[in-house]
């Protein structure tokens, strides 16, 4: 019974995450800012969805679970924009070990074990898994932004360069995909969705 | 790219999921109703941390994929509170065959044709699998509603038995699991929560 105390605990911490908001919009809900948990749930349907994309074997069953669980660190640590500075994002990265050590740490050994790997190897972005779910989180923004003027990107500034180099995870992974995020970034400078730079 | 561009217009008619509106509310964040896109999320995490409680061997991806997918018929259909009149919710049940075709089939037909079945063997509920999805789904409910004051039970005038019969699929499949949800709804009426009857 301690057990399930514990486990259920987890679970209702985790409603905590419809309480955190990112910068992209959710055009089809009068563009309020989107939510991590509900951005969680997109990005998992996403990479079931473009997984067969990937020249490598992708573990498709690991790469959701990576999804469903990449961001409740944010619980704690709180949504940083995609494109803050090098400072931010280094400081943000401790609060997020910190995080994943106390919300994870709420569930039994075993569980918080295999959760915080996961999330680690999500972070490290080293194995094909953890690769192709980066890949997922970066690429679904930018589909969202490309059918909603620009979105988060034009509210920001934010470039060309920056938004090609943070969906080069595709570029070898899954060529289809890159080549397509290449032409829609083109696009978007066209439009004046995205800075020429 | 044909096929690509199915798959992308599927992914962006997702966005709409976050604007379809459930009777839940959310207690971390100022205790707005839940939106079923992140109660989908939710889900499917509470059933990867919970399936070990099944007597019976659930193929947790296939759970999990299902708990993904089952309320996107909703963006059609809209949401109907689970304590509706038996009219109102067979009404509903063709609105979602409906939606299912249509939304679904914006997808390349093998996709189709996998999550339209995955969808209707969650609406069976007749396998394993699909009777777990459906406990998850419904004991989560339960959980909110326990840490928020009777939450959308108290704002409904629902009843003891209500909750009982939409939560017994727990009784054979997961008996440790059907045990803590009867007492909490002894707990439940004890605080006034849920009518005794």
């Amino acid at each position: 019974m301690d057990e399930l105390n514990q486990q259920l605990d987890f679970i209702i911490e985790l409603d905590k995450l419809k309480g955190v908001y990112r910068q992209a919009l959710v055009k089809a809900d009068k563009n309020r800012f989107e939510n991590s948990a509900e951005h969680s749930w997109h990005i998992s349907l996403t990479a079931q969805i473009l997984h067969k994309y990937a020249v490598e074997n992708v573990d498709i069953t690991r790469v959701m679970s990576m999804l469903l669980i990449h961001d409740i660190v944010e619980i704690d640590a709180g949504d940083l924009f995609a494109f803050s500075d090098d400072a931010d994002l280094a400081e943000q990265e401790q609060k997020e070990i910190d995080a994943a050590k106390r919300i994870f740490g709420l569930l039994p050994d075993k569980q918080f074990n295999m959760f915080n790997q996961l999330w680690l190897e999500f972070e490290n972005a080293e194995t094909i898994d953890a690769r192709f779910a980066k890949a997922m989180d970066r690429v679904l923004p930018l589909l969202q932004n490309m059918r909603n003027e620009g979105g988060s990107w034009a509210r920001h500034n934010v470039t060309k360069s920056q938004v090609l180099k943070r969906n080069q995870y595709l570029e070898g992974l899954a060529p289809q995909l890159w080549h397509y995020v290449c032409s829609q970034i083109d696009h978007a400078v066209k439009q004046g969705w995205l800075k020429d730079s």
